[in-house]
């Protein structure tokens, strides 16, 4: 199963380098940072037709698609075909293509490719997370030892002040902090023991989806900040890292 | 003269793509985000020997090194082996060799390289900064259409507070902002264009040399913030970016 994804978001990738960003005419959906490029679409187009092929009976959830329902039954895909739109358009060359697959409302395999550094992310329920075909495991290093990933939920300028007063805090437990531009690839790099943690105050599904899997099979989890589930029907905050790191971040005086 | 400096980095880039960093011993040196790994040094030495041997008028000031001494007259190579040394020792996969060449205590060529992506970017006085051969702007994306990269100085934890107060008040008016963990990248990434600004409250010499006369010969600046000129014989605050951004944030409220 992961391999056609993989295939399938091998090419997309493709589609991200081939774009001379700087170059392409940009229009402003909402919020000042929430972008959508013709690359957005036509990497998503590529993607669902890629993927309905080799998975007929899937739904196909995506960023820039018209769809936004979650099926309670049945395999749906829920993909973010550009995820770090800003970074892409800025040539930040920090983005990725994200690929989750919920079967029965909850995620079964989960695929994060960033073709920049050519690293393919890529988990299926209870058989591992793999980078680049190898296992991946998110460690246990705690805040103090660990560099702490955040976003700052740049559509919700009303969440600016709990969201950096969280960072500040955070930010003196633990050895620094990183702010990528990318929340999907954040989650991975948690999952492959990069950094410790990983916090946002809201997100969408196709943010976290397919990255949610692979942190879990590598050991760590992906929730709410307050530690509950995360959804796949609407956003969510998240709250993505490995045991020992989400322990000291509970532990911490908010 | 570029060349000869450009060879030897990416020669150098290999010792550190060879690494297994997740597995070697760490040392602590000051502060808990300052690092010294085998590969720090290996680096360094690498450089000292094959720049010596092609500028055998240079002295070589590293941030492994023993000497701290800029020299007044003549030729001076300042060199920071591993830029982003905690990444490196976490497997980020964000840092950098950066290789400045002061003359008469003047910048007079810089060479930063990404081994991860593969990047060069490179500047002579008076002759332009380019990426891998081709020629770079800085462009003049205001903060309003820009990302900010910014450092937390994690070495100086007094300073936290004044700075998290900056990075705050930065991020109302900017698209978003970015936290890398290799300064020398960042600054480059603003001669770039690919973000419009970067700034921090203290860095060394070796962390800024080389990437300052890059972001020159980009057609932005790069000075304290604010607005003096950066020192080489001593570290300073920074602030680099394009001109519209650098006006910006100074008429930003502060």
């Amino acid at each position: 199963m992961l391999e056609a994804i993989i295939s399938a978001v091998r090419e997309a990738g493709k589609i991200m380098l081939g774009a001379h960003a700087g170059q392409e005419d940009i229009s402003s959906k909402q919020g000042k940072a929430n972008f959508v490029t013709k690359y957005d679409v036509a990497v998503q187009q590529f993607l669902q037709e890629r993927l309905q092929k080799a998975f007929p009976n899937a739904a196909f959830l995506g960023e820039e698609g018209e769809s936004s329902v979650l099926p309670e039954k049945g395999d749906v895909f829920i993909v973010d075909p550009i995820d770090g739109t800003t970074n892409f358009i800025t040539d930040y060359r920090h983005s990725s293509i994200s690929v989750g697959l919920a079967r029965d409302g909850q995620m079964q395999a989960g695929v994060v490719y960033n073709p920049y550094l050519g690293e393919v992310f890529a988990a299926e329920r209870s058989r591992g997370a793999f980078l680049n075909g190898a296992r991946i495991s998110c460690g246990s290093r705690g805040l103090a030892q660990g560099t702490v990933g955040f976003g700052t939920s740049p559509y919700h300028p009303d969440l600016a002040d709990s969201s950096f007063a969280l960072l500040r805090k955070v930010s003196e437990v633990c050895l620094d902090i990183r702010r990528s531009g990318s929340a999907a690839l954040d989650i991975c790099y948690a999952a492959a023991g990069r950094t410790a943690l990983f916090f946002e105050m809201v997100l969408e599904p196709w943010d976290y989806a397919a990255a949610s899997i692979i942190i879990s099979e590598a050991g760590g989890a992906c929730t709410q900040i307050d530690g509950s589930p995360i959804t796949l029907d609407k956003g969510c905050s998240i709250l993505a890292g490995n045991p020992t790191a989400r322990a000291d971040f509970a532990a911490m005086e908010k």
